[in-house]
């Protein structure tokens, strides 16, 4: 049976140690935190025994002390293969790299798992079910500690996908930390604004910014590790802010020839790239139809209406939910397959709901 | 009975027929296309009598015609008030006063209600239920003009609000137009993208690009038309990226003293922003707790898991439903207030729902 040791029992180290434990490895599990790695244990991570030998090592400790944490686990456990689970990974392989390590036993890897909370007692079994999960060997990695890490992953219930690390750190930096950035100073720039100001928000600043609440010293960290790819891509849009912010002083004067076509093209080119972004189960986008139904504001209501969604034979595909300003009831927007549509919208109707339309 | 012409059968001017002849006021229509002002009379919005003499004109025009539409209606009626509802106040107002109009019978106004879609056939009666509908008087408005444009803004099941037209446009272009433009520059990033580094996008980055998906000549006008304001929220978000990508450049070098102080500052400032969105129905915005359950995606399963939510008698806050790459389930999370959190777990569970803990 595979030993597994799980270094840092925050969220996604013990979350791993819960699906690894359910999925029938021996793990054991460390953590600077008596309190943190107690309290794994207890949750039915993996058990306490220091002194187990692993034959894979998975550190999920914060990003500006894996690279340590990996290079000393490669020293502690010699024939062991040692993975981390940190969002940036040419930063960590460099550290590693610098520490003399054997570095054929590590393979870096990455789960596109997280939560809004943090901590041990945030941690879920199933955290990385349907998730991927980046595997991400170097040049040097050997294919057999390539493989490990990649069974092991799967075993968590996530779909593994291997990449170079400059193409995980390129591709995280354009899907996760700039938009991250983005969200934050969109949201930095409310603090300027009267209540009444504030009252004018609606679902577009809500989307935008949701991810600005995000906690302040990881994502520091994970920025600091990632600074050259986020910067990069962070250039390109600063340029393009430019252009628009240009465009914006000039439309509607003699100079401002050619400014109504930068607004046109960075809309459109948002259009373009928002089109490409994979859907639901990872499949390519689909375009929904929505059926708007009327809600009232009391409970069980919702799941009156979409138990008629069910007896309609219709499969649900996404579902929002509008509130108005003080008003007794909500919006229900169901999407649906386009076919579905007008079959459910007279399904729903025939039961006596009412339909916004 | 109050005689009201609307001009203009796009979504919003069809929008406010419906809504206004319901309400009982007396409803003409016209638009320069014939088809679209039929098609809004065909669906209820009012009638096409051209020789009506409105006491209220609502000018639903694209923005860059509404200031020579509100003008000639002016001068068309003269005993009448007329409004507009475009999403910028200043250029317009300006628009209207260059046209020696009788600026007194003028109330700029903006409903904020939109949709994805656009057009007359996405129209609703109940559009406007619960939105704020901004009424924005300039300083030779008549006091009761005004108070006309209010009541019948009121009679849509709008929440009136009075701000004046720099407040307005400074307002929304930090809440609305500049999250549109973060929203549309991150998309347009996501074009230099691999599919394997696309199939990396998770939820964060499909909340911060979802209104990049918006009508590009729309969002055109809309920038180009409160320009100024614009300008200045997006100038001062150039000046912070551009402190970001300093700090990037330096951090982890002998230069990069401060450099994770602008990192650790930047989402802070967004933390901080983000609290100030008010929440659902208007209110000061409220932490929920979070019961999250594995759903499995077949017709009617979420249905019934919802009806369950009623039966523990719990209401039902907000809903997200997560889907993972290739599972045949989902996982839906309940938001519901922090005291039912726990009934609600232990309720779901004795019905046989597997908690996703």
């Amino acid at each position: 049976m595979t030993a597994i040791r799980v270094i840092g029992t925050g969220l996604i180290g013990t979350s791993a140690g819960l699906a690894l434990s359910r999925a029938g490895y021996d793990v054991t599990l460390e953590d600077p935190s008596p309190t943190a790695q107690t309290l794994a244990r207890d949750l039915g991570a993996g058990t306490l025994d220091a002194d187990a030998i692993p034959d894979l090592v998975v550190v999920a400790a914060p990003p500006d002390v894996t690279g340590s944490v990996v290079a000393s686990a490669l020293g502690r456990w010699p024939s062991a293969v040692v993975t981390d689970v940190a969002s940036v990974k040419v930063a960590i392989l460099r550290d590693v790299v610098s520490r003399r390590a054997d570095l054929s036993r590590y393979v870096g890897s990455h789960p596109m798992a997280g939560r809004e909370r943090s901590g041990t007692i945030a941690a879920r079994g199933d955290l990385f079910q349907g998730r991927a999960w980046v595997v991400v060997p170097h040049e040097g990695s050997d294919p057999d500690a390539v493989a490990l890490v990649a069974r092991v992953a799967t075993d968590t219930g996530a779909a593994v996908r291997l990449m170079d690390p400059e193409g995980h750190d390129a591709a995280v930096a354009a899907v996760s930390h700039v938009p991250q950035v983005a969200a934050s100073l969109v949201a930095a720039r409310l603090r300027d604004l009267t209540e009444p100001a504030l009252a004018l928000s609606g679902q577009g600043l809500r989307d935008v910014t949701r991810i600005a609440a995000s906690d302040e010293r990881l994502w520091t960290q994970i920025l600091a590790g990632n600074a050259g790819a986020v910067r990069e891509v962070l250039a390109a849009l600063h340029a393009d802010l430019g252009e628009v912010i240009a465009a914006l002083a000039t439309v509607g004067t003699a100079e401002g020839v050619g400014a109504l076509e930068v607004l046109a093209r960075t809309i459109g080119n948002g259009n373009l790239g928002y089109a490409l972004i994979p859907g639901k189960h990872g499949a390519a986008p689909t375009t929904y139809a929505i059926v708007a139904v009327v809600v009232p504001d009391e409970p069980g209501m919702l799941g009156r209406l979409l138990v008629a969604v069910g007896e309609a034979g219709v499969n649900l595909e996404d579902l929002e939910l509008e509130h108005g300003l003080g008003l007794p009831f909500g919006i229900a927007e169901i999407a649906v397959l386009p076919g579905s549509a007008e079959h459910l919208a007279r399904e729903l109707t025939r039961r006596g709901w009412r339909l916004h339309s």
